[in-house]
């Protein structure tokens, strides 16, 4: 079993720590689909504290799911389940799957999500979920395996089951890449792979690589319609209203406007080419 | 009292399940309407455990808010509170009341929801809500009865109030019905009565009215824009982009197209007639 | 410390009431923001109880968010910790500060929001947030304070800390002002300042400055494109598909249709200005 954790409460209880799982999904708000799952992972850990990530994640956009999910799993306690269905081929064949890396635990769908948040690092386990103990119906509805399966699964999971209790070891499953910038030495080369609320428009270009070449904090960004100079740390850099390249909370190069929409003002859509070119000094 | 469960923790100790109660309103998630009256429920039971269906159901559609909260109810434990406030005639002399059917607690206003719940069968025990005492004060804002009663009354019932404590027994309340599909030898016709965020369009034709006449399986499904052949289980069992009717998770008939939005590309609106024919053979 | 609650559950233990955050943001729903945020806090401390008020407040609405926050404090246990980032100048030199008032607690940087909760009262105590052992890191990313120093902070506060634990002592904080309706003998003018998902639309003129003059009752209300006679106290009031002005539950005058949407309807924008005109009688 997960080993469990206690914390003292402001009463001399040693009370166990709530099991955790955070959710993950396309559903939206204003269906049955999520309240439906958290009602069979609620039957089978009443105890269960669950966090909404987004059920707002584009129709089918795994990808998409696993950008915002991988701005979210370093702040979780290890132990944490996230559960995730973006699940296109739900119905057919494709396995249910759940895996454990760097002390997180994943449930959903084999549908290459987990390797896109591994990254290129390879997971401690993975299984497939074929203990139909743990579902809540053998018989799960072949349009909604979340309710039926992937919600119950992750509830015994996060309240201390094993994953080989839960499913079978396997070494494969479905692997998708993230599109890496290209960098030489003329430049960067990237694309926007999330526009968040504010219109502030996240790229793939990583922390990493803007500090690999110093020049690149006096670069030219080219963008949308417009040219900005420089990369910047936070948007009060540069004066209201105007635009600018900076190194977001994300850890990847964002474009926004101090205080305003970058997205709308200059035109970036997500899949739009950004270039960090640099200058001849 | 309603019965109190127990579960056992990791540790040793035995401990309360938490009272549970689920959300359905048309309150939206932009103004104050959800957290106030989440605030008079936690003041009556810190412990409470709050789910919300949805806070988005179109303003003041009764129907919708049922249609939504019977894909939920099922998967909950018994003694779940469902407090649903959809209350055009919020104000009014409409009276509060609260219910008990299959297990499960309904509190809100007397609309026509509850009978909408119940699907032609009584309920086990139904209350106007008259005790002011569990109400938050005992003058309600008139228009704002689910922060200063509602919320109120549902928590108290959650943590182990009767409703005989709560209200005063009632034979009467407001009765609505379900549209029923028209089935004879010829095919069903029926209507859709909900488009999901996926725009799969759902409709008042239950599995049971499909499976009492084999031929509905390869019957054609007049529906929108298009004709379909037969009824399936889930998406993928056409190819991708193509539209299909299948039985979906609702256990009512769908119209949905694989990997696409079938309300955009078929020209369905919530309402369009759906016709099941059978064929000559 | 914060003195500590109990209450007793159904079973014989006194259990320690959880520990309780409002949150109110402008992150919306969709990115990463809140989720992040809220692991943060729960690292913290993990029996934490988090409402969510709303995340989609108007970007950098600073206004919009007190508006909403105070339709909801009132019903909030003494001790409720209120967590609001709105924070148009995040990573620049805008303190981040802590403040208590009527028994409650609020966190968020410098912007105004305090004061406009205090509506022309004083704090009890207000403190400048400058305790990094009490952040989630000392070098919290300049666009992500939320996370890396309100959340863990509130966190802190709602588990038990002290004011003067987490932050020094100020007297300055950055002030911003109401609008106040002018009244005179002819009548009160005053404009729109919240819309809400059912085109309700609150106004600036309170309870108070209405009950202050008993002609204010019979008054004729000009507002966007209609004039309304009198002051009612619910939509049911007038005749489905009519327009009314009320007093809500917001206390403060609201414009509205009974069964419509008033925004849309009368060309009512927030901002619009609204007069009572008092009669010849």
């Amino acid at each position: 079993m997960w080993p469990k954790r206690f914390y003292i409460s402001a009463s001399p209880l040693l009370l166990p720590v709530p099991p955790l799982v955070t959710l993950t999904t396309d559903f939206g708000l204003k269906d049955a689909y999520v309240a439906a799952m958290k009602g069979a992972m609620l039957h089978v850990e009443p105890s269960l504290r669950i966090v909404d990530v987004t059920h707002q994640v584009d129709p089918q956009d795994v990808m998409g799911a696993a950008f915002v999910l991988l701005q979210v799993i370093p702040f979780y306690p290890e132990g944490t389940v996230h559960l995730v269905v973006v699940d296109p081929d739900v119905g057919s064949a494709r396995l249910p799957i759940a895996g454990r890396f760097e002390g997180h635990l994943f449930v959903g769908p084999d549908n290459g999500l987990l390797s896109l948040l591994l990254r290129g690092s390879e997971p401690d386990q993975v299984v497939v979920l074929d203990q139909r103990s743990f579902w809540r119906t053998d018989r799960p509805a072949r349009t909604f395996n979340a309710r039926d399966l992937f919600g119950p699964v992750a509830a015994h999971l996060a309240s201390g089951r094993a994953l080989d209790e839960v499913g079978t070891p396997t070494d494969t499953f479905r692997r998708l890449h993230w599109a890496h910038p290209l960098a030489d030495d003329e430049g960067i080369q990237g694309f926007v792979v999330h526009i968040d609320r504010f219109g502030n428009c996240v790229t793939n270009i990583s922390r990493e690589v803007i500090e690999k070449d110093p020049r690149s904090r006096h670069a030219k960004c080219y963008v949308g319609s417009t040219i900005i100079e420089g990369v910047h740390d936070t948007y009060t850099d540069v004066p209201q209203g105007e635009p600018l390249a900076l190194l977001g909370s994300s850890n990847h190069l964002e474009v926004g406007v101090n205080g305003g929409n970058a997205a709308t003002l200059l035109t970036i859509h997500k899949g739009s080419p950004v270039s960090l070119v640099y200058g001849d000094g």
